[in-house]
């Protein structure tokens, strides 16, 4: 394989899965996982980052499989004795998981940016690659819906993604800046490609794009962006993606993926069960499957989106415009 | 039984068993702990209340009886998650103790005062008394040592209370006022009489009488005082009493016990081992077991302490000076 470093851009579950199948396959120390900070919120007193934290869990190894977020083993005493006091109690949180909020929220208010606290923990839990916020500054989703705006916590958890979507926000975002972290790896000379994950563009990849300086600083990376469409089969694998592209009017399919994005995404990858999908992308595709069950399928994606963007680099040329 | 309510002034462990054998004995709804607000601190960005959740929890019947902090059945998987983070693990937290503190400090946060949140977490934990600060304000005990101040928690459970004592400060007493449920329940027609708990003096019922107005609220109460001392057989049962007097330059004696509180406490109640030390008493005395190892042993003193009081109040009439 060719050397070179990674940045992939990630929301949850199912960017997770990707992210751990570029760590394993990749050489340590190469990965930048850019996380989407758009779903941090605080609730009862602590910064909590449940995007950020399921790519940190799961690179760990540490992420309860079943779940898809959260840690493995946990226990659930805070949360039994919170209920018994009256306490809200919608936004799970285990005992362990609680330690990194409260830690996080300490250093934070300790004057600590969040990026060097998240790089921190990943050092400490024996992670060998970047795991960084998109930026530093507070950036929250906020959901419109008919009945009015909602903080994306209440929308996606407390409320589980029933109310009717019918647009996003991105509040703070206009004050925020890449943390620093990500723009060394973007600017880095060895990057081999930035991958956008199979997450969900409107609530898990926008909130990243929308920090300012973001979308220039990949452009000026001169490598390849390689997309992994989230929709296999003509639906969304998990998640309210699906359900969120009816409301607001959209095909569930990958060409309104790709328009989506604006033909910001260089080339795509797209799942075996969709390959008459890709006479219908402007963009280069591959077909790979994209569904990541097993260890052996993150692997595979991950080797398949690494490839691709090789042959990408090696027609263009390291340092050519690739398609801006 | 004389019916009528009663006041108690308390630290931690020591304090409690009085405590929850006061609130076994006497009718649901007449006991109002006052606790010491000197060992509250702010750690990791919780506001912890150690003496008072110890009274509480002692009362909740939901105390672990071997530490003689803390809860039964506790878990700590929390701590052992914030070891790996690289958290401050100096001051141990359990997953279901968190929930308190973590619910506390989030209602702090939104301005509600700390005695309003201790009396509807006591309310929701089923315990029927009052268990409340006696201020609402801030009054951190400092620990003078020759190598500097200390605040206390450092002292106390860091430190192992190893530093020698020259003497302690009340930090924020001068601003701070007993709450409002202290002054009503001392005002109240019905007191039978104010318990001042075996309890440390200078760092658990000091910090409590260094609240200004809280001394003068106490003599208006027109009840008799009673003093439970803290020695038994010439020394003090449990803590660094007995260390903290040697330091202190004071002998470890009932005397010196009763020396330090000035005369303000009306009556005391001694130690059946130390009954000899009566006759050295400026106030009346009544020898009793004092050593609470069993819950019996609990509703034993607390019944001498009572009828004691009882005693005392028919002896000056319920309105008569009581020696002040």
């Amino acid at each position: 394989m060719t050397p070179g470093t990674v940045v992939a851009l990630s929301g949850g579950i199912g960017g997770a899965r990707l992210a751990l199948g570029l760590y394993r396959v990749l050489p340590p120390g190469v990965l930048t996982v850019v996380c989407n900070p758009g779903d941090d919120f605080d609730h009862l007193g602590l910064r909590i980052c449940p995007d950020a934290d399921t790519v940190l869990y799961t690179l760990a190894g540490l992420a309860n499989p079943e779940a898809g977020w959260g840690r493995a083993g946990e226990t659930w005493t805070f949360m039994k004795v919170l209920a018994g006091l009256g306490g809200e109690t919608w936004f799970q949180l285990g005992d362990g998981d609680l330690a990194l909020h409260v830690e996080r929220t300490r250093r934070l208010t300790g004057g600590e940016p969040l990026s060097r606290i998240a790089a921190d923990i990943a050092r400490r839990l024996g992670v060998c690659a970047r795991v960084v916020p998109a930026c530093d500054a507070a950036v929250r989703t906020v959901v419109r819906t008919p009945g009015g705006r909602m903080a994306f916590q209440h929308y996606f958890v407390r409320d589980r993604c029933e109310p009717v979507v019918t647009g996003f926000e991105f509040e703070g975002a206009e004050e925020a800046r890449p943390c620093r972290a990500v723009l060394e790896a973007l600017a880095d000379d060895s990057l081999r490609c930035v991958v956008v994950c199979p997450s969900n563009p409107f609530i898990s990849i926008d909130p990243i794009l929308a920090v300012p300086g973001m979308m220039a600083a990949i452009r000026a990376a001169g490598a390849p962006v390689i997309g992994v469409s989230p929709i296999i089969g003509g639906a969304a694998v998990k998640g309210p993606t699906a359900k969120m592209m009816r409301e607001l009017g959209l095909e569930v399919s990958n060409r309104a993926i790709e328009r989506h994005y604006q033909k910001w995404i260089d080339a795509w990858i797209i799942d075996s069960t969709d390959a008459a999908d890709a006479a219908r992308f402007s963009r280069p595709v591959r077909i790979a499957p994209t569904l990541m069950r097993t260890k052996a399928d993150k692997d595979a994606l991950a080797r398949a989106v690494l490839e691709f963007a090789d042959e990408l680099r090696a027609r263009t040329g390291p340092a050519a415009d690739n398609g801006a």
